[in-house]
């Protein structure tokens, strides 16, 4: 069954482009997202609604001008798989969710939304080809609003530069930025030299890399076939494991102690 | 000044086309991005991590394979412009910030990025033209590293069913789903309907709503042109705001009261 203007084929290639592969939750939920739109009046101007972070909010942004960096799509995490479109000015909206009690017929679905058996267990053909004939039946929809106060855009205010790391910030933030309060999330690599008084991680090529010890794994990512590890960590490099690291496009690694 | 793959015009027709319109922190972003992973070891499997809300994540989702969706993007709104792309294994990455020591040239980018002038008062072409003709030498980089406890994906762990809505959800979230815990942004319409009393709003379509009032605001977005209100709510429909609402694809509208 096609997704919107796409065959259920063309849908799953943008999705691989998109997201790096066709992940069974992006098809899923490009059905999810048509349904909501087909019920919205014609030329609703409306924004979006999700309350998952896996997979959903790629199926809004590929198949809605709705996106995270725009503001009209906002993430919710409620851990549910759902989604509301609404009319961005009345709130007035529609709900769709993957609804476990639809999912009887369709046991690759409800065994893998469900989790009711591993992962490397999966078929994955299956699975996809179940997503592909059940189409939006697996859904179920409701009316819904969402107040004023949820739409409400947060104002950015009046622009300050930071005094510690003289970036530009909201200036409502404080007399510092967030960032030098304490919530980035990264070290600058100079500090962390300073801390942790440990050699500097360098990339060697990987030809002068066999007979070393890969310092991390190194993931092959082949669009909906696999996305195992071809190298462990701590596992030496033959000149077989270079030819893959090359072809998958990795021509520099970083080894174990100071092999290079 | 080309954005990776892109010329200028046909990255802003991609903007375009993904956030609705091109803006220039996405233009900005672009080089951003660009510049970022022109300095990562060639063939380095990364993550981003993006310290605004504002486009920029659009610009890392439009260049790279790194989504909200998958994954591979975090938002962490400390209010600053600049992302980091890092290796998803050893954390070591690069940040850029859009600097504003460097803005002394390009007076429409000051501008704008500082807030100094209303933005009815900015100059777009120029602004534009300035973003094209300045490219990255706006940034600053510097090098870090994203800690591991960062870098660690949240486990969903088993999957329960809410007693209360009947969706599935992560079971350590507790007995009922979070969304039943209160945390829903939204609510349901028949509720609604039970709590206010008031009449229900239906859509009128637009060849019946001559001389009545609209009930809200409705935008006008032509990409890279305008984004301005058509009709503001309250006003009184003419027939010649009836062509503009449907060349705009608009075909039904809200009224104030029940003029329907």
């Amino acid at each position: 069954m096609n997704i919107g203007p796409y065959t259920f084929d063309e849908f799953k290639q943008k999705a691989a482009e998109f997201h790096g592969y066709a992940a069974p939750g992006l098809l899923v939920g490009g059905y999810m997202v048509e349904l909501a739109k087909s019920r919205l009046p014609q030329g609703t101007l409306f924004e979006a609604l999700v309350e998952s972070q896996k997979c959903l909010p790629d199926a809004v942004q590929l198949l809605t001008l709705c996106s995270v960096g725009n503001g009209w799509m906002k993430v919710v995490n409620l851990g549910r798989y759902a989604l509301t479109l609404y009319d961005k000015f009345t709130g007035l909206g529609v709900r769709v969710a993957l609804d476990p009690t639809k999912l009887e017929m369709w046991p690759e679905i409800k065994g893998w939304y469900l989790k009711l058996k591993p992962k490397k267990e999966q078929d994955t053909d299956r699975l996809v080809d179940e997503i592909r004939r059940a189409g939006p039946s697996l859904c179920s929809m409701e009316e819904v609003v969402v107040p004023e106060r949820f739409r409400r855009k947060a104002q950015m205010g009046a622009i300050g530069l930071c005094p510690v790391c003289g970036e530009a910030y909201p200036a409502h933030d404080g007399g510092v930025c967030r960032g030098c309060q304490g919530e980035a999330p990264y070290e600058r690599l100079d500090q962390r030299q300073d801390m942790t008084d440990g050699p500097r991680l360098r990339a060697v090529p990987v030809g002068q890399a066999v007979g070393h010890k890969a310092l991390h794994d190194m993931t092959r990512i082949v669009p909906a076939e696999t996305k195992d590890p071809l190298v462990q960590a701590g596992q030496t490099l033959s000149p077989g494991d270079l030819c893959e690291l090359q072809r998958m496009g990795r021509f520099e690694v970083y080894l174990e102690g100071d092999a290079a």
